[in-house]
């Protein structure tokens, strides 16, 4: 397959077609013109210019000591394109980077297959690739491979991208969902549901006069001050889609734990939790984009609460809860008025085209 | 990210829907039923079932002994799904291990990402998973981590599937597009043009009587029986999307050599010919994704020929042509008739969606 990297890398067309056609999905002269000019210039980097169809590296550089090698995909459709506090860029690589980070790996590689729709602007390819390309040096990450599909109008909606990701995970590093015990508690980095917000107000589906940012950021630093301050976190995970009842219910059935949420320790802005009266969601089934959830061992709290106030993206951390040994695999939430209620996995759909 | 391996793995719970709905891509309960029941039993392996949303690995397994990683990704559009030959699912495993072959790797491990259009039929996706099954089980590698997305109805083409993959070169193989030079020879391992030709007999847009299958195959065990026979292979690449003469032309720019092609070499089936004749399509353009092409120092040919015609992906090799130092960056076809001419590159759009 024709990849980002099948070019010289040195000529730099810029191309004059103002909307993707068929042609730039052929193989052919056009495709190589759009990469080079569009691609290429802007995730520019060795292995992407090395001109071959996979991207290569030395093991070696990866680790000897006892090293794992962590590996993940992801497909953004998010619908609209372009939100408040980020885009379909920005998610495609921070999302990858923040799978990867969720198991303790530091995120290295990342490629990118983007599937287009005949007549998408090139302006808007444009914006989406300088995203990508911002969000990857922020992040610390080279995209070194990639592909580009071309379909008819009407049989895509405007652009998919896929970014599948490596990264390292350091020796002595065991993360897993089914790690949580009796006696852990449960950490958020910060408040629920923006991303998840941000879209529904994107999409006009809401009538507010707040714009509500969406949260997609990389988590992967934060990752790594949490694994300084406590090598032995149990269980990380990302609440993207299903939010964060989705995550402790993958938590509690792997575990075969019980978890308890306090309802009041549980961070909303105010807006999204206004948006989510209106409208009858549950925030904690929201989406978030850069948000994690944490299970650690009792005694490092404090110690991984610190770790991630420290940072911009751990700022409004707080413990919202604690594993119990029963009832096996289900998530409780004590109300604010000392009532419970079980926070079940999400049943149907609460929003498509979230990510 | 919910992906494949986000599921206990152990229930596997049959759906009972009969088509895809929104629900399926909402990271909640409908989502990993779907994923439990239709992708993780077929594609089940160590690390799918590990629970988690990213595959981890030993890198010290992956070798120690001046190894490289190679890392590839290609997203796959075909329409139609199926036809004769393969189908979209077989497709997307043997192209992206064929282009981790094409750099001297042993293909590890792949990632799966799909993008559904709701209303799909249920029985539709697991025909073509079932397809990825049985050709990473011919191919030897295992999909270990995904990710399921659901799109509106008319916002996708029913199933578009993207695979990244991983794999392992050997210490001293350097295989690269700019190291043709003069003296070179260049060989095909079949007859071209029979996945583009299938695609097309297959879309109904051609009346004709044969039925000619797609020559979807892995190329990675080929590749590693020529590197036995010749470890010093200078380029390799599959003639994919803009066919031979795409790969030629890459080949010939990036060494800043000259490429003769000897037109009564090529290997052409009789019905392909046929076809390219009725419609005007030129065979050097149509695409293929069981093919490669190798430049080898000339001395290496008879020995990799011969290592090739041992094995069934390699029985109609040939030596097609020959690598000169003039004119730079060009391939030159010489006609049967002692013209020639020159093959450029594919300037617009021979067959949308052939992969």
């Amino acid at each position: 397959m024709n990849d980002f990297s099948a070019n010289d890398g040195k000529r730099r067309p810029r191309i004059n077609d103002t909307h993707v056609n068929l042609s730039h999905g052929s193989g052919g002269k056009a495709m190589r013109d759009l990469i080079a000019d569009v691609f290429v210039g802007a995730f520019d980097n060795p292995s992407l210019s090395a001109l071959e169809d996979q991207a290569v590296f030395d093991l070696k550089q990866l680790g000897t000591h006892g090293e794992r090698l962590a590996f993940t995909t992801d497909t953004y459709v998010v619908d609209p394109l372009f939100f408040p506090g980020g885009d379909i860029g920005h998610l495609a690589v921070n999302g990858t980077v923040n799978d990867l980070a969720m198991s303790g790996a530091r995120p290295l590689y990342l490629s990118c297959g983007v599937v287009l729709e005949e007549g998408l602007p090139i302006e808007t390819l444009r914006r989406v690739v300088e995203s990508m390309r911002q969000a990857a040096l922020a992040a610390g990450v080279q995209i070194v491979t990639g592909d580009t599909k071309v379909v008819e109008r009407g049989s895509a909606d405007k652009l998919f991208i896929n970014t599948a990701g490596i990264g390292v995970v350091p020796a002595g590093i065991n993360i897993s969902a089914s790690r949580a015990q009796p006696g852990d508690a449960v950490i958020i980095n910060g408040t629920l549901g923006d991303h998840g917000a941000a879209i529904l107000i994107a999409r006009g589906q809401l009538a507010l006069q707040a714009e509500v940012p969406s949260d997609c950021q990389p988590l992967h630093e934060l990752v790594a001050a949490m694994l300084r301050a406590c090598p032995d976190i149990h269980c990380l995970r990302d609440a993207t889609r299903g939010g964060l009842a989705t995550v402790l219910n993958e938590f509690a059935q792997s575990s075969q734990v019980g978890i308890r949420l306090q309802e009041q320790t549980l961070p909303l802005r105010e807006d999204v939790k206004g948006a989510c009266e209106i409208l009858g969601l549950d925030p904690l089934y929201l989406a978030n984009e850069g948000k994690l959830v944490a299970v650690v061992p009792g005694e490092a709290v404090e110690a991984v609460l610190a770790a991630m106030r420290a940072l911009p993206a751990g700022r409004d951390a707080a413990c919202v809860g604690r594993v119990v040994a029963a009832p096996r695999g289900a998530v409780i939430l004590e109300t604010g008025f000392g009532g419970e209620r079980v926070v079940d996995m999400l049943v149907g759909e609460q929003l498509p085209r979230i990510c």
